[in-house]
Parts: C-alpha cells; sequence; structure tokens
C-alpha cells in the first residue's frame, strides 16, 4: 500500500484543521494516510506544492534549453519517439517519483513554444505568467462551477467577470467556455431553441469550420454558404440569399477570420439581419480583444447589435487555454439551458436561497477559468491590456510593411488585426507549403498556411507582444532561405 | 502604454534564443517591450513564474487560514459581498499590481476545499499535489491539440495515454474530454451516426442528467427511462424494454450512479444488449477508478462490452478538472468527428507526415489535460492509485459501519464504492434537506442529498484518501447537532 512521496514537503501529513470551528475536531494522529501522496490543497497544499512547483519550473527551464528554438527539430516522428522514450510504461505497476520532471521536461522540449517570437502560425498566444500563475490557484483548489457548494466564491466570481465582459461588448451576460468552438455550438443552439430546428445558419466562407459543425451536431439543417472572394461576407450577396432563402434564418459574421484576420462589415450586416428578421452571431473569437484597445475597438461597431457573440481570451486576450465566453444580448434566453438533478440544484435548494448554476454551462463538473481572466483584466487593466492589442498590431503592420518592400515575396494584404499573408514572389502552392514544412521539420519556425484567392499563402499570426522587428525580419530571412532559389 | 509589472522577476525581458540555431538572431537589446508584463514560457518564463508562484501559494495559505473549514460561513449572500468587495472594478482603466494576491485568497477563502474531509458532498475529489504541479507546465507552455505545430509532444504524449487508460478499461481507444457530460455526448452521437438520427436512448432512472441532455441537443427522439426502485437498472424491465421498443436503441448503463454510487449489473445488461442488437454505453465516470484496485476491479465486469465506456479522472482519479475520457470500441467509428480545415490538417500536410489531430475532439483549441494523468499514472503506478481507491472505499464502509451503530441516523445501504447514503431517524424530507443548508450555512460541513426509495437523504462521498475515521466520526457528530431534536 506504501507509496513513495513525489516530493515530499514539509506540513503535508494531513489537511489538518486550523479553524476555530472545527475545536471538537480529534487532533492529527499518525496513521497510514501519512504514506499517502499528498494533496494540492487543505493547509498542508501549499507546502505539498511549493518543491514540485520548483520541479516545474527547473524541468521547464531545462526543455526549452533542450529545444533551443521555437519548436523541436526532426518532426512528428523523431518528437514521438522521444516522448515514447521518456513515458516508457504508462500505467507501472509501482511509481516513478522522477515522473514529474521527465514528463514536463520532454513537453517543453517537444513543444511549439508561443512566446517564441518565430512561433507565429495561428491563433495561439503566449500565455502571461500572472494569468498563468492564477490558474495553479484553479487547479490545486479544484471549484467546480456546477454547484454553489462546490464553488462558493468562484461562481460569484465568475457571474461579475463574465457580465463586465459581455457589457464591454454592448451585450448583457456571457456564458463562459471552453473557447470559440463550445461558443459557437452553444449560440447556434440558442437560436435553435429560440427558432425551432429548422433553422438555417447562413455564414461566409471565411467563417470557422466549428460553425458548420454545430449545425451537423445540433441536427439543423445544411448551412448556407456565402462565397467570400475578397474574404470578408459581402453585403449584397448576403441580402440577396437572405431575400431568396425561407427562414428561420440565423446569420454567423465574422469579427477576425482564422485565415486573415478580416472583419466581416458588422454594421452592414447587422442592418440587413434586421430588415429580413434574420437572427445574428458574431465570431469574434480572435477581434473581440480589440475591445481592450481605444486605437482599435471602432473596428467592432456593430457587434453589439448581435444576439450572440463569441469571444475567446486565449487569443487577443493572453490566457492559457481555455478561456472562451458566448455574450448574450438577451438573458432570458438561456433559460432554455436550464436543468434540474436534484443533487445539484433541488427546487427547495434554490428557494432557500442557494444559487442554481446548471443552466450556465453545458458542462456539468467545470473549473473555474475565470480566475485566470479576472486576474489578468486587474491586473493590467483595460490600459494594459489595450496596450498588448496595440503592440501585436502594430508589430503585424511594420512585418507587412517588410514584405512589401521585400522584391522575393508578395503580401497579400494590409493587416486588419494581426495577421501577416505573405507567399515567395513566383513560387506554386507546392512550393508555399513545402516552405512551412521545411522550416516546422527543421524546427526554425513555426508558420501557418492560408487559401485566399484561390492561392496558398504563408501565415503569420503576430499575437507575441514581445516580438521585436528584428524577430520578424529574422522570421522573413528563415523564410526566404527556405525557398528554392 | 507602459505597464506595471505584476511581480517582475530577472530574466524576464525577452524571450531571448538560447539555442544554436538562430545564431543569425539579433541579440537582444532595450526597447519598450521591457515594460510589457512577462510570458509564462519562452526561456524567461519560469524565472517570472517563480514569484508569482509564491504569491499564489501565500494567498492560498492565507485564504484557507481565514477559512478555517471546509467552506466558508454565511451562506451565499455573504459570499458574494466578499468577492465582490475584493473585486472592485473588474476592468479598471489602469492595473492593479496586487491582483493576483487579492483573488486567489478571496478564492480561497471561499471555497468549499474537497481536501477538507468535511467536505465530503459531491464526486469533488481533492487533487493531488503532483498532477496540480504537473497541470502548471499544460498553462505554462499553452500547447493546443488541434493541430502539431501547436502541440507537437503533447500531442503524442496524448495518443499514449489515452490508448493505455482505454486498454486498461477493455477497449481500443480513448478521447480526451472536458469530463463525464462530454463523453457522454460524444458516445451518442456515435451511436447517432453510426444507427442514424432516429436512435433511441434507454436509461435507467438513476443515470446522470447530462445523458437525456445529450440526446437533447443532438435532436435525437425523447429517451425511455426505466425505474429502478433498487437504485440499478433491473435486468428484466430492461428486456421487457428492449423487447417492446422498436430500435435503433442505445442503452446506457452506469458504473458508479451519482447518487449512491451503485453499479448497474453490466454482464447482464451487454448480454441483453446482444440479444437484442441494441448499442451500449457505459458510463462509469464514478466507478471507472475502481480499474486502479486488485480488490474492487471485478466490480466492473462487462465494461468491456461496451461500446463505448464514459471514464473520468477528476473522480476517482485526484485530478485539478478537467480529466474526461470517452473510451472506444471500434475506433473506426471515430472517422464520424474528421473535420477538414486547410489551416490546421491540409490533404497536403497529412499526407506528408503532420498528424490530423481535428477529429480527436469536438472542441478545436484543447489544453493538453493528458499531461497531469500521465504524471499522475508514472508517479503513483497502478500500485499507488489502487491504494488510494481502496482507501476511500474502506473508509465509506466504516463510515456506514458507524452510521449503522448509531442510533440517531438510519443507513440506506452498505456501499458499493465510496458513497454514503444516511438520514436523521424519524426526521421526514424537510428537516433532512435543512440539516444539510444549516451545516453549509454555518460552515461546518458540505454533505450532499439524494432522493431514493421515495426519500430524502444525506450524501456523503468520500474522496479524500487522507479522509481518517476520527474525521467521519467527527461528520456524524456534525450532522447529529445539525438535526432538530
Amino acid at each position: 500500500m506504501s507509496q513513495p512521496l513525489p516530493a515530499p514537503g514539509p506540513g503535508t501529513r494531513h489537511p489538518s484543521d486550523p479553524g476555530t470551528r472545527h475545536l471538537s475536531a480529534p487532533a492529527p494522529n499518525p496513521s497510514r494516510t501519512d504514506a499517502l501522496p499528498p494533496l494540492a490543497s487543505g493547509p498542508g497544499g501549499p507546502d505539498a506544492l511549493r518543491p514540485l512547483l520548483d520541479t516545474v519550473l527547473d524541468a521547464l527551464a531545462a526543455g526549452s534549453g533542450e529545444r533551443g528554438g521555437p519548436l523541436p527539430a526532426g518532426g512528428p516522428e523523431a518528437v514521438a519517439t522521444r516522448v515514447a522514450d521518456a513515458l516508457g510504461d504508462v500505467l507501472p505497476d509501482t511509481g516513478d517519483p522522477d515522473a514529474l520532471r521527465t514528463l514536463v521536461q520532454v513537453l517543453a522540449a517537444g513543444a511549439a513554444d508561443p512566446a517564441d517570437p518565430l512561433c507565429a502560425a495561428h491563433l495561439h498566444c503566449p500565455p502571461l505568467a500572472v494569468a498563468t500563475a492564477a490558474d495553479l490557484a484553479a487547479s490545486a483548489l479544484n471549484p467546480s462551477l456546477d454547484s454553489w457548494d462546490q464553488a462558493p466564491a468562484a461562481s460569484a466570481l465568475e457571474a461579475a467577470v463574465a457580465r463586465t465582459l459581455a457589457r464591454t461588448a454592448g451585450l448583457a451576460d456571457a456564458l463562459v467556455t471552453t473557447g470559440g468552438t463550445e461558443s459557437n455550438h452553444l449560440a447556434l443552439l440558442l437560436a435553435r431553441e429560440a427558432h425551432g430546428g429548422g433553422v438555417r445558419l447562413v455564414h461566409g466562407a471565411g467563417a470557422h469550420h466549428s460553425l458548420p459543425r454545430a449545425a451537423w451536431l445540433l441536427g439543423l439543417p445544411d448551412p448556407v454558404v456565402i462565397p467570400t472572394p475578397n474574404g470578408t461576407l459581402d453585403p449584397a450577396a448576403l441580402d440577396q440569399a437572405l431575400t431568396a432563402l425561407p427562414g428561420p434564418l440565423l446569420v454567423a459574421a465574422t469579427a477576425g477570420t482564422t485565415d486573415a484576420g478580416l472583419i466581416d462589415p458588422l454594421p452592414e450586416i447587422a442592418g440587413l439581419c434586421t430588415a429580413h428578421g434574420a437572427r445574428l452571431h458574431i465570431d469574434a473569437a480572435y477581434g473581440g480583444g480589440l475591445l481592450f484597445s481605444d486605437r482599435h475597438r471602432d473596428k467592432l461597431a456593430g457587434l453589439e447589435a448581435a444576439h450572440t457573440v463569441t469571444l475567446d481570451l486565449h487569443k487577443l486576450g493572453w490566457q492559457p487555454v481555455a478561456a472562451g465566453l458566448l455574450a448574450v444580448a438577451r438573458p432570458h434566453e438561456l433559460a432554455v439551458l436550464h436543468q434540474r438533478a436534484d443533487y445539484l440544484n433541488a427546487d427547495d435548494d434554490t428557494e432557500a436561497g442557494l444559487p442554481d448554476l446548471l443552466g450556465r454551462s453545458l458542462r456539468t463538473t467545470r473549473r473555474p477559468d475565470i480566475l485566470k481572466i479576472a486576474v489578468t483584466l486587474k491586473t493590467l487593466g483595460r490600459g494594459g491590456l489595450g496596450a498588448l492589442v496595440d503592440q501585436v498590431c502594430a508589430r503585424a503592420r511594420e512585418f507587412a510593411a517588410l514584405i512589401r518592400e521585400h522584391p522575393g515575396f508578395e503580401l497579400y494584404d494590409r493587416p486588419v488585426i494581426s495577421t501577416v499573408l505573405f507567399r515567395p514572389a513566383g513560387a506554386d502552392d507546392t512550393a508555399v507549403a513545402a516552405v512551412r514544412r521545411r522550416l516546422l521539420h527543421e524546427g526554425r519556425a513555426v508558420l501557418g498556411r492560408a487559401r485566399l484567392d484561390g492561392r496558398l499563402w504563408l501565415k503569420a499570426t503576430v499575437l507575441n507582444p514581445h516580438t521585436r522587428p528584428d524577430d520578424l525580419a529574422h522570421l522573413l530571412k528563415l523564410a526566404e532561405g527556405s525557398t528554392p532559389g
């Protein structure tokens, strides 16, 4: 039965009672529980965590040094081999006290590190240290937001912070989600419950793939896809579609397309939805972060006209995953999510004043991702977050200017948010794809790809506020060096 | 633009390049990025995190001391007031460098702490320190499992660990989920895609509420609910239902009901499903942990006959939320989850050897919850985890014996896993509910509730392996003291 402690700290023996309300509790006694591995919370939690966190930080540093670049060299097979070697038997009969160090180090050595300025492919942000530290408290205390008696303070915190974020977007309330995909799913569900199972989704070709996927999940009719030759939803084309299609209709617009960071003409789209009686959802998973910036906020005009808005602070919000939200204009629509489970929200408990939280999510057990968000909003303030947004947008514009001036590259367009699309001049699509894969395989840079105007482009999504102009010049040089000349 | 650093550590200036592959990168220069808040990853990440983690541990200790018991006293309004006072303006114009300490402390002071032996209501486990420490690395590196170039090592780790856990349950592969609710949703989706939208769910009255909810989400017919007067699915009643109902049918059995921790007769149910050509899903979110125990594993015989099995290591696995899995017997059925998004899994990238990960989840961006699971499995081994399972099951049996011998209480039944139902002898349901609420309001204990046999019971779910027999005697004394005499 006895188990080696991973790294025992003082005071980890037993969550003994430090308070005054348990004076009648028995004094701690040596018992067989001494040999059990320590817990993260309780009075002994912090002391048990301290040496383990040191191990994690050391392993992160060692793994990062071992990697020595934005991602590991050698491609998928080489990484899989290193992971398999470190992992060995996944579930051995007896434990290995060094597993924490070994596995964290191999994960760090094999990471695509978004904090490296040369890792710039996706909407994959480097998290702020302060947000990551706050997230530890959520893991340690392990509140679960499906009932008040599992999360007394966390549920109050979530309610306040979610509402503030919704109001920042011009809406009334918000649910916390695992990201844009769950938010879009919820938005379609609310539309289905408001308008029936025949509601048809209408979206632009540049919308996120989670939108048609949500229609499939929810058993809705096949969506109508409007071509977007210029990358954004064209009001004339939308008008035509809304005129031709029988209702009920749900239009999904995008504020920050995944491929190019483009923002659909929101005020015109909102006007058309009103005119045609269509419901409006706006996927602002990427662009929503512009709300923090005095300089860029105007680009989101029209957001407040939506019935639902997807926000996602693990993009322009520098949170560890997950940090999604779905903002809603009409909180009473959330009533359809209501669930009754006697063990979590019995009627008499609710009448006696215990909050009913079960209708705040499609999940049941649910981690308080709101804590790291709240700590970030408070620590940086709107000004601090806005400065980060301004910084990455400015860097993207500078990168675009660099490309425009470079004879060896073609620029797609001036960036609207922080996405820059470019391609080696004169290269065909096969060569463009090969540049990206070569850089990945060699572990030199992580660039993305996007198909627009019928051609394949390299994509840099600047989400790292610490990126300097020199880093981007270096990134361009790497792309140049990997292009067959 | 400049922003006060929350707690600057040395070396947090810039994720400069420590490796050899970037020798041509420019040397770090003082620049305005010096004033930006530090990131969690990159070479400077560990040093930036260290002082912030100290702040978190101190705030956890201070908050826990302030609480002085299993949950805060005063009820929902008192907690909400304390949170509102600590929170103040959620999104101030300028930042507050002390927000991390303030908010973590108020969260800890207002937590229902599952590491306190008197917090024993729900399937809400105290996480192991080693799992929580590992989870920090996931937050810091922020890999996202929707594409290889965001999670090279994490995706390899997930594939290996998920498969091992599936095989431990006698199935072939597993997807990682946010918990039992998402696992059940996925199980119903796979049934819908295998048998069409007319597939009807058949479940016992004691099944988890997420099962009928998933049927609603997926647009399936209303489920057929089989009464379970004894708490488990009766094979004779199931046989009758399967005989009477037109197909296709999906039977959902439960290994560890939420209310009582009961296990349906799995081999008989599996036999009936085979005989009637019905598909079988087993929700083993709670009971699945018995697989780690030599002593209790036999209770899960029949699990391997299911098409899909829900597992959940944030219950009998001592993980921070989230740690769910859906094990599948036929991995080829997962093909229906396949998605194509050129930016994540273009055909030519897949052909060139980049793994296609998009069909491994209904989410897109996705945190590597597998890391903490892998670290726990390796650190403790099957023996160590089995010892924890045995410990909580033994404690629950001891608690039940204590209740049986107590003239003031009635015991529901001998526990099958670690859930003990009891009620003050002679009390009516209103009085039973009031006992629980009084203990909650006074911050003295967190007990659950369950309605079984047409009566309301108090519920203790023993999930804390550090709980001692004396703690449970104390818990019973508190319940006794709160019962109107």
